[in-house]
């Protein structure tokens, strides 16, 4: 039976029928215009119902994918930083307001199981997926279950410290990887090359447009030779590579599946990860080892939520 | 029904017959004269017959722990390199000398189901072990299930890089954790240390004898204020606090349990990595997270081998 998958952005639900092997039935997208817990409720039935009346088939259970940290079995939501929430009980709201069970994950672990089940991961029991986008994030599925830890925050890869003590992370704690490698860290940390002076590429690709940089900006900037912009570059590439190589070291997965918008439009940071993988995982622990693209893009939490409820 | 749990050193074989709860009933050790295959198979059905006789109860099937590289499904000892064996099919040979099914597992995983279940873990479902003896080594439990990775590796902490290109390991890769943390590292360190004329307190703590030398000689030496005994030894406890705070933030585990002989007798070791954990492991990971001492000693690995054949 098709199930409804969910995908709660900071800026619009999204709604799906999705058939038993992942396939989306039909779709549709709402913007949340307003964000308190009843009014983003309102705008997931919205969604909900568009999506589910375009499909025209019964339906079973409903999944949700929220960023954030979220209780597994009671479907609170404990942070949801994107919203601004902390403590919303949004599975027990949404189960009252779409009259049927639902149960809420955590984004990247829905996408992870999107793309175990119906992309890049397929075939696959024991998958690393590595998200590098705004922040940095992971999931873990081992023996082909979803690794979700004791609170259900296991994943949390951008996190990781990689240098104690040092650059201040949008968590609040310090030297996280995510500090180094996220995207808005890039960001963050381009825009401080700019504001030096000392980087004569940065300055030349944006016009000296401190809002014209993204990552690609810095990966192009060391590409050409930027001595300063090289540094921030490579340290980042080197913190990232480090980490996921480890964690391939300790987990041994049969799959580690790249995915994420910075890792999508920067190749040479994408070509480095795979790089510093197969150099420094533990050599018995990359035999056999492929390294993949996530292939459902922004629809893998969407298909992955719905996939879970089955 | 009790089980049978051999655990296959690299001097001795040990047997036992375990109950359900994981207690001994009975249990024997036979010194490995022979370290042919087929002469280990020999010792290992002797401890086993004698554990048998001693027991004097029918009994269900046999797990072994073995340390090395295990294929899961078949048996096959990959890598051990405690005995020198390559690709030896250990589950096999086994399972037709003792005429009843046998499973092979890797040492550090038995250790971690045999404290999961009637040691340090008991009650909890999402656990990870850290064990610094001559080696380091992890096992991790997660929903209650053993995660041993696609090709049954998963766990190697010892081999996660911490210095890319760094100090050899004894795997032959260069800058691993085990490198600097392990013990044996942590003696050859400290002998080199000796050896170089600039460490006063290894030199009065062994009488300039390198033979001498345990781990707990450089914690002793570095707390009496031997600088060059305090920066191996800082060095060392920071790479292995921060792993361990690295894999708890991933991993997220309920119960963090903390085993190995280096650990038992380096208490300020065992401190710094509980430290580590508090200081550098995510705020979220950590939430609710207990740390305990493993319980069971050199018998986790016998009792958990027991165990994973119920």
């Amino acid at each position: 039976m098709p199930t409804l998958g969910i995908d709660l952005g900071g800026t619009f639900a999204r709604a799906a029928v999705v058939d038993e092997v992942g396939k989306l039935i039909a779709s549709s997208k709402v913007a949340l215009v307003e964000r308190s817990p009843s009014g983003v409720v309102e705008t997931i039935a919205q969604a909900a119902s568009d999506a589910v009346m375009a499909a025209g088939v019964p339906l079973g259970a409903c999944g949700v994918a929220a960023a954030g940290q979220i209780h597994k079995d009671s479907g609170v939501l404990s942070v949801a930083p994107n919203l601004g929430w902390r403590n919303v009980p949004l599975g027990a709201l949404l189960t009252d307001r779409l009259g049927q069970p639902v149960r809420v994950v955590n984004d990247l672990a829905a996408a992870a199981w999107g793309e175990l089940h119906a992309g890049a991961g397929r075939g696959s029991q024991d998958m690393l997926v590595v998200f590098v986008g705004s922040g940095v994030g992971s999931a873990i599925i081992a023996g082909g279950r979803l690794v979700d830890g004791g609170g259900g925050v296991a994943g949390e890869l951008g996190h990781i410290k990689v240098v104690p003590g040092g650059r201040r992370c949008g968590c609040g704690e310090l030297g996280c990887l995510e500090a180094y490698a996220g995207g808005h860290n890039l960001i963050a940390q381009t825009r401080e090359l700019l504001a030096s002076g000392g980087a004569p590429e940065v300055a030349r690709l944006t016009g000296g447009d401190p809002a014209r940089i993204t990552p690609v900006t810095l990966e192009q900037a060391a590409e050409a030779g930027d001595v300063a912009a090289g540094e921030v570059y490579a340290r980042a590439a080197q913190f990232l590579a480090l980490a996921v190589a480890n964690q391939v070291t300790m987990l041994n997965p049969a799959r580690l599946v790249l995915g994420g918008g910075v890792l999508r439009h920067c190749p040479g940071l994408r070509r480095r990860v795979e790089e510093g993988v197969r150099a420094w995982s533990s050599t018995t622990s990359r035999e056999g080892l492929l390294i993949a693209d996530a292939e459902l893009g922004d629809d893998s939490g969407l298909i992955g939520a719905a996939l879970l409820v089955k």
